[in-house]
This record gives structure tokens, sequence and C-alpha cells, in this order.
């Protein structure tokens, strides 16, 4: 790469990102039926559609009297309206009874809607009279307390979309419809070749001039800590039949291969020299403008991505994250967009006010959008009763106790599930 | 609780989890020995001390020549230094040579320093006459472009802190220096029990009236990210005797228990009542000042922390991260400062000037301090191939390509590893 001078170039870290991931295109691993009690981290390889409503049926979201909405309309606490009591509707039972003429039904949350109710007066706005007879104190809308049939998912919709990462509330998404078994991305598998006639086994004593593996075992926890599956292939000494031999044997069975070591000249040109040997393409970058980080290699071979390592503890760490965690992403499938990929908890703005009662902690679902101008929280407000609105929200954000809401524009701490 | 007029305030969340975490007090998991390879993500339960020095010996950190820094002391481009070439070095053996007067050894990056040799000059300070003189073009002080004997871990100082999360690079330094097994806590066993006369098993096809089991899914999921093993007990009836035995049989292996269910107000009492008749000391909250997840219900029986759950999808998620995420971390003896505890990115006030060249992405390793007035990042400026500045360090920041560097006081993101 040349820069405005003509001069050779080293390339910036996202530069050589963007090479890698552009030679490795749409190579993904392979898609496999998983049991969803072990999909947690994985990435959805197939949208999940709906194949029945949730709820099938309507459902109170409250304790209260199940009615016809327009039984209530004008009722206050002095003029309260009296409606009679059909029979009582038991959880999980089909509803028995029918709502008619200034008829209701005591139900629980969660209970199924008789015939004839659209509505449901929670038991605060109701004075019982006798076991035959009730008083409602304040009126109720059509809908009101209930959730609708399909309201949460509905037949035919996707519960999940393909490249999205599952989380626990996809998960129960997935039970919920009935769903247990989904298609998944492979975990990438990643060779690791520790190269170096310095290096022996972390269990063997070294003698003077050696050092222990280390490497090998931090980029292993990394591989398995990103959603990898890592293969230590063992200590290679610094020689180019033993190197190239390795990386050869570990193409037949891995998704990406990472070399560690080589932090001398000598080896880490023998390691590029073993990559551009291999070809088709080979070396995509030797060096880029980071520190620490500066000697490390790249290049795709046949499809398989490698990564050429520097030996130096903290390169290694630096340069996993900014080379093979996103590689690991790309090919396992993963979407790329921010709510998808990040973790933890990111600034965004948000995108209307939220009102909120002081005296209680309010936990907001946010969606994560990317604007031009930055991230922005898109709260959702749906009722808490949906696993639907858990599975749109990518996070949650807190508005503290002692506040009365948060206005549009506002930053606010989205915690990403 | 009561408020300053006397009246029954609820608690809020904080409040709540601070009463559970107090009456749990003490109480951890067992300690067991784990084979490093299997310890990502678990907490160290006994300080690793290390059995030797690491490195060994002198290291040189670049490729080039190792001397007497004396013998460079004024040499300059106009007016170099000569030395005299004694038997070059090899990567991964005992150097054979001695440095004296005017002589320097040829040395590899990780090669050892050869007897008499205090620092390394670097190959672009050095101009080769023949094979056996060099010019030197540039001072080097005693001990530069070397790792000193114990530099990186000194024999009988901690490798790992107690309460610490284990992380890829904690499992290199423990390989480093021969450690391949740790005492870890045990991950915390959570007892998921489903309560609710309308749940039915997610495979089973639901009638009308019942709805398919989808918050056990969620919990074990958010139990299995959070580091412990989940036990789906199964679905029970909205039966005091049913859950009652449940809970206790439950008691007998787990570390915590989670019922989920009872949105109905009269199997959340039920679920309070059994808490309360189990005891010892019993229920600590039933309801707190939080949206969603009001009607969360926390207690101890015996040691064993439970947790009654809403059953709204939301609910649950909001009561996990608030009350058993903390539990769990408890539970399985994570020390409570911030950077153990936290993931993904804190924003933090730089505790130093650190300077940066433009040009290039620089990735600095930095602690978290809590300080009375926030979090502080405090920059760990060592050799980058030491491994224990990435054991001491809680995470990275980045300063940016086109930076000259970050000032004292400015906040940084640091990504937590």
């Amino acid at each position: 790469m040349k820069d405005m001078l003509g001069r050779d170039r080293v390339m910036t870290a996202g530069e050589a990102l963007g090479l890698l991931m552009k030679i490795i295109g749409d190579r993904r691993t392979a898609i496999v039926s998983t049991d969803i009690q072990q999909a947690l981290g994985m990435v959805c390889a197939e949208p999940v559609i709906a194949a029945e409503d949730v709820p099938a049926f309507a459902r109170s979201t409250v304790d209260g009297y199940a009615v016809r909405a327009e039984d209530t309309f004008g009722a206050t606490e002095s003029m309260p309206g009296y409606l009679n009591l059909s029979a009582e509707i038991f959880m999980g039972e089909r509803a028995s009874g029918t709502v008619a003429d200034d008829l209701a039904c005591k139900i629980p949350t969660g209970g199924m809607l008789p015939v004839g109710a659209d509505a449901v007066v929670m038991f605060e706005h109701v004075q019982v009279i006798d076991n035959k007879m009730i008083e409602v104190m304040k009126p109720v809308a059509p809908g009101e307390n209930v959730i609708q049939p399909g309201e949460d998912i509905r037949r035919g919709e996707p519960v999940l979309m393909k490249g999205r990462r599952i989380r626990p509330q996809d998960i129960g998404a997935c039970a919920g419809t009935g769903v247990l078994e989904v298609k998944v991305f492979e975990r990438p598998v990643v060779s690791i070749i520790s190269t170096g006639d310095e290096i022996v086994p972390a269990g063997r004593k070294p003698d003077i001039g050696q050092i222990r593996d280390t490497n090998s075992y931090t980029i292993a926890a990394m591989v398995q800590e990103a959603g990898g599956v890592p293969v230590r292939k063992g200590i290679f000494r610094d020689d180019y039949a033993a190197i190239r031999d390795a990386v050869q044997d570990a193409m037949k069975d891995s998704d990406a291969i990472a070399v560690s070591g080589g932090t001398s000249v000598g080896t880490k040109d023998m390691i590029a020299r073993i990559i551009g040997d291999i070809g088709n393409p080979g070396i995509l970058f030797h060096g880029v403008s980071l520190k620490p980080g500066k000697p490390a290699i790249g290049g795709v071979m046949n499809g398989v991505p490698i990564f050429g390592l520097p030996g130096h503890p903290a390169a290694v760490s630096v340069c996993f994250d900014i080379f093979i965690k996103p590689v690991l992403e790309l090919l396992s499938g993963l979407d790329s967009r921010p709510a998808y990929r990040l973790r933890g908890v990111v600034r965004a703005r948000l995108s209307r006010n939220v009102p909120s009662s002081q005296g209680r902690e309010e936990h907001v679902r946010a969606m994560i959008e990317e604007r031009e101008d930055g991230l922005w929280a898109v709260p959702i407000l749906g009722k808490s009763g949906l696993i639907r609105t858990l599975v749109e929200a990518d996070g949650t954000f807190v508005i503290p106790v002692n506040r009365n809401g948060v206005e549009k524009g506002e930053l606010v701490d989205v915690r990403l599930f």
C-alpha cells in the first residue's frame, strides 16, 4: 500500500482486517441442528418460524374479573357498576363460563378469558358484595389487561433471525413455541501451532535458555471465550519443513489457524514465506501500524484464514481481539450489526422520552440502531409479559429510582443481553 | 422497612440485594482442583504462587547484538564504536560465549544473554563490517532491550490472586510457571422449579388454556451464562405440598434455587409461605421497588438462597441480573472489586498522561481502580513481552491512530478482559 508520497505504507489494523474479511467472503462453518439447551452463544443459521400463536388464547395479565368492557363504562367509586358473577376461571383450564350482559368471571393472572369477555377489571377496582355480585368502581377499555391470541408470537412470523447470537431469552422464545431444535453454525475450529526452538511444553522443566509454552494456552482460552473450539497442535521447531507440514496438516480440519511465536526476524519471515508458498492467495498483510502487535501476519490459504502472531503475550492478546475474534465471528455466521457483535455495555442516544415513576428503579428494554450519527437506543415499551419484547430488545437501560424519566437525546448505557 | 413517616416502605433493589448478601455471608461453593484448560471463567480459590523465576535467565527483547553497555557509551553514527564478534547465540540454547572487553554476540529476540553482557544493541543501530567485527552507532544503557531473570514472574510471588475470575492470560501465566492445576470454587448449582397449573413441558402441545414452559429455559441459559450449572427440576402444580417438597428436595444438592411462575397473587403468596415455613431465616423480601420485577421474592433457607421470580419474561430477566447473578458471583467466590465483577467496557478516568506516536493505533493495558470519585484507569506501561502486565491489567484502552496520546483525567473506554 502506498501513501500520498508513493512510499510503502504499513496498513492500519482496520485496513488489514477489512482485507481479510473481503478475501474470506461468504465462507461460513457448517450448519447443524442442535438442541436449544446446547445453543447458547451459537449463531442462528436459519430463521425460526413460529408454528403456532403464543398465547393460543386471550389471557389476563392481572388478577381480577373478566368482563365485557362496555358493561363498565361510566363506573366510578360513587356510582359503581353492578355485575353478577358467573363461573370462576381456573389456571390452565378452558374457561367454561360465558360473559354476557352484566356478567363477570373471577380470573387469575394468566387465566383464559371466557367467551364474550374482552377486558379484565383488577381486584383493586372491585368491591365484592357477596358470592354472586361485585361492584366495579372504574371502567376498563376493550382489551385492557388482556394479552390477545398471537400478541406475543404470531404463527408464521420469525421468532429468531438468522445471524443472531442465541441468548437466553431466544432459547425461551423457541421453547414457548414448541421449537426444541434449531439450526446453528458450527463453532469454528481453530488450530494453534506453537513455534520456537526455545519453547518447551508447560509441564516440562525448561533447561537454561528455554522457556515454557504460555501463548498456546492463552490463545486456546481466547478461542474458547470467542465461541470457537481450540486445538493445540503442539510445539514445532523453527524449521521451514516442520512448520509448513504442521500448517498443511491443520488445514485439513481447521476453520482458522493461529501460528504463535516467531518473535525473531528470521522466524517471522519463515512463517510469512510458508503462507505465501501455500498461497491462494497467501499473505494479505505482514506488519500493521499497531502497538503492541506491529509484526502481525495475516493471510488466507485456499479459504482458510491464518494468523502469524507475535510472540509477546500482550501483542498476542491485542492481535487476537483485532483480527482473530472478528474473523471467527464472520466464519460462524454472526450478522455484522453492532447490537449482534458487541457485548457488555454500549452508550447510546435515546430515541424518545421515557417517563418513569420516582421511587422505583425501572429497567427499560431497548433496541440498538446504528445511524449516521452513532448508536441510538429505541425503547421497546410492550407488556413485560411478552417474551417477544425480550427477543426484539438488544439490552436494557436503567432509569434510577430518583428520576421521573429520561428524555429524548439523553445518553443511556445499554447493557446488552 | 419504614419510611420517614413510619409507613411500611417497599425495599429498593439495592437494599434487597444487600440484605441477601449479608445473610449469605461467607458461604461459598466447594474448592476443587482443576486442569488450567478447564478453568476459564471459574474463580481462583487459592493464590497461585510462582515456583520459579520467569524467565530463568536474562533474555533479549530484540534481534541484535549482546554487549557490555559501557563498551557502547559515546558511540554515534559519525563516531561508531568497534566491537569484535564472539560466538553467535541461538534460540533455546545456553549462551556459550562470554562477552568481555569490546566483544559482542549476535542474538535473536528471546535469546539468552551470554555471561558478561548486560544490554542488546538492535540490528538497526549496527553496521556489520565482516564476520568478525561490527560498528555500533548508538549507545545502549545497562539493561536496555533485556528482560531480567524473574522480571516477568518472580519465584514466591503470586501469579494469580484468590477471587479473580480466571481469564485467558491468567491460564497462560500459570502455564508459563509450570502450574497446570489450580484450585477453583465449584460452579454453583442452581435448581429451577417451574410452577403453574397452566404450564406444560415445551415439547407437549398445550390444550386450550395452557401454555408451554418458556421461563425455565430462559433461566437455565442465564445460569449457564453466569457461570453456574442449571438443573431444571420440572413443572409443579400450584399446590403447597408439591412445591414445598420440590423445594426441600432441591435444597439437598443446590447452591441456590429459583422458583419460576406464580404470577397470580395466590401462588406468589404460597411460594412466600413455603420459604417462610422452611425458614432459617426464610423470606428476606417480598416485593421491591423495581419495574419490571416488583413482585420478586428473595430468601435464604438454612444457608441456601431462594428466589421467587415473577412469571413475566421481562421481569425474570431483570430479576436474574439484579439478584441471582450477584448471588452466584458471591457463592462462587468472586471478589467484589468492580474490575473483577464487571464485563464488557467501562468508562474510566485516566490516572496519568500516556504519549503515543501518531500513525499507529496503540492498545494500552490498564488496571481499574475504584476511588471515591469513580473509576480510574491506571496504565501499565511494562514491556509487551511480559505476561505479568496482562495478568495485572484489567483491560485495555485504545489510543486512536490519529492522536499523539491521551491526557491525565481524560475519559477512556476500557475493554475489560
